[in-house]
């Protein structure tokens, strides 16, 4: 079928008298955005986006604006959000002064750096791995000899999914460490990181309101592969005796950077309790499960505080498993001949190492789920998942 | 906020290789369309609309289309569905001979005029109430002796939403009900129909794939104000004797239509069964329930039929109570502050005895659900529900 342009008149309508917000601006258009807005809209709420790349996902639900224009962006919306920490820090503080942005730009500025992060963790005596800050190859030399081996250095900015690390496990592997990721200290400092023994990654996401209220999801667990989410669980298994310190942990977060909207923090589980590895100031992959797994998903309850209105119940509505499709798609049709599958593409192309699209199963019967589980990660190319 | 007008170069992408249907055309624009064309996008599937209502609510996820450009959607789609049932029976026949549509223009015909219904019901041993054809005042007056007063006289075509009917009680109604529709006998017959008494309104909702499976969802309990559904319940409560008999009327119906997709048998329950009311060729108001309340929705199952893909699961995914917002809005801060409440606003202007929105009542504890649907209820303007 041809590529067909849209051409509607009056895209915004201005009806809902009733409603607080009608148009919120988004700082990014992929996936994320693509969510937010499929939520948005049965309250009555339309988005537009701020986003470089052609074709992102978040185009088939309203408006996408390039960062060339940024200032007509900032000019058509109710108020502002993000989907997309590594947003020049400078747009989201324009959209604050002028309109609102929400979270607040200095979550942004604590995310965006992984030094400021665990710096406020340990400031909100939130546990962290051992780090160090390094700035030349005799910092990293003196981290190595102060952590031990192995550790692994990280940039500080612009690392995700993986990116950005490397893994020193020799003193052999110092100088090649360095030459990989020293360059990168010209403008700003490294971070390295001690090894800890941990059993299982999880997270949980919370949603704060403009009135202070807060709502956790449960805690889920998730299982990478080369540093990318292959599957989530939820709720996660065992962890009756972690809930209490992931909420009080994200609590303190959310209330120190008097945080509107959802919040992420990722987890180490440990022998004697919970490290916090990083936050995400936004919705996240691993609250995916929560569109058809809780009683109102991530999405919604962002673009809830966001606009104003009051957060829905984060309950789980019955255990989900979410697994992501990565580099390639699985044939739709054999996908969803299975009960209690929800398949979610992000209209993207196929490329390896890519989230394209999620799955989410929840069958009614939840014995069923490992079952289940278990034939869609055998119908995913990558059969990640298991 | 302004009307920004959209300008996507790209809206519909081709990179779904591995995806059946690409863009499904839809007659019709209204909250129907807009839910279509909702549970579609994750898919993978792109809607687009045939629809001279200006502003119509479906044009939020897709080009419209106006009757004038007929020849220009009939070349846009990889196939073709409806969400109107009132739409041109000429139209549906070009689009089924030339691309296809499903469910196929036969059962359009036989939804549009209640003659035609209520014959093939008799026909398909579907019990109906007794009803007789009238094409003049002779036959109207031989109607009244015969089945007895009162009765309602019906236009065959066009009726919807209890308009187009006349409820005669005595014989002095007779002369004033055919002055009020007796011109429509010009064109075609009106129907009179005898009066039953009858406890319960209910409707049944199944799908029929391509393949000829059939998936039913459970009975509901509908609540109609001056003919307007006003509130389901899903399920119906005290059904078990009923649901034996709704599945086997739907399933006649489906099979002799060769129907695929989503059809809705709307009933009366009786002291001696069900009764037969009308067929709607459609996804239908009283299935709303089921976006959140079943595990796949009247919508996608409804898109995953026409595409060609395998229907989803059918099944409660617990007890909910839809309630249509008619004519005026609520405030939704108000509705959004009580737990298990999902809000769906179709972005039309208020107007007196218009569908506007629906309001999806299920919280987890399922105990909570009759006090939290009439704390909803008194939100209402118009309070219908209770």
């Amino acid at each position: 079928m041809p590529n067909t342009p849209i051409s509607i008149a009056n895209f915004y309508s201005v009806n809902h008298s009733k409603h607080p917000v009608k148009t919120i601006g988004i700082l990014g258009g992929g996936q994320l955005g693509l969510m937010l807005a499929q939520s948005a809209l049965p309250l009555g709420i339309r988005c537009v986006f701020l986003e470089d790349a052609p074709n992102c996902p978040a185009r088939l639900l309203g408006k996408v604006y390039s960062s060339q224009q940024f200032d007509e962006f900032a000019k058509a919306c109710d108020t502002y959000t993000l989907e997309f920490e590594n947003t020049p820090l400078n747009s989201a503080k324009v959209l604050e002064q002028t309109v609102g942005l929400f979270p607040p730009a200095h979550a942004l500025f604590i995310a965006q750096d992984r030094l400021n992060e665990k710096n406020l963790f340990n400031t909100l005596a939130i546990d962290t791995v051992p780090f160090l800050a390094v700035n030349s190859f005799d910092e990293l030399q003196n981290a190595c000899d102060k952590l031990g081996l192995p550790l692994v250095l990280k940039t500080t900015r612009g690392g995700y999914d993986g990116k950005g690390q490397f893994v020193i496990r020799s003193e052999t592997d110092i100088k090649t460490a360095w030459d990989e990721l020293g360059k990168a200290c010209e403008t700003t400092p490294l971070i390295a990181e001690g090894f800890i023994n941990f059993s299982r990654e999880v997270s949980i996401i919370a949603v704060r309101s403009k009135q202070g209220e807060i709502r956790y999801y449960p805690l889920v667990e998730n299982v990478h592969h080369n540093g990318i989410l292959a599957k989530t669980e939820a709720p996660a298994p065992n962890v009756e005796n972690l809930t209490e310190q992931a909420q009080s942990n994200i609590k303190k977060l959310l209330e120190h950077l008097n945080y509107v909207g959802v919040l992420t923090l990722e987890l180490f589980v440990t022998d004697k309790g919970l490290i916090a590895n990083e936050i995400a100031p936004r919705v996240h992959n691993s609250g995916h499960w929560s569109i058809e797994g809780a009683v109102c998903s991530q999405f919604e309850n962002h673009m809830r505080a966001v606009a104003g209105l009051p957060l829905g119940d984060t309950s789980i509505a019955g255990p989900s498993v979410m697994l992501n499709v990565i580099g390639e798609y699985p044939n739709i049709s054999e996908v969803l001949t299975l009960d209690g599958v929800h398949y979610h593409g992000y209209d993207k192309e196929e490329r390896h190492g890519r989230k394209i699209a999620h799955i989410t199963i929840m069958p009614t019967d939840s014995e069923k789920l490992t079952e289940t589980v278990e034939k869609v990660v055998g119908l995913l190319p990558n059969k990640l998942g298991m």
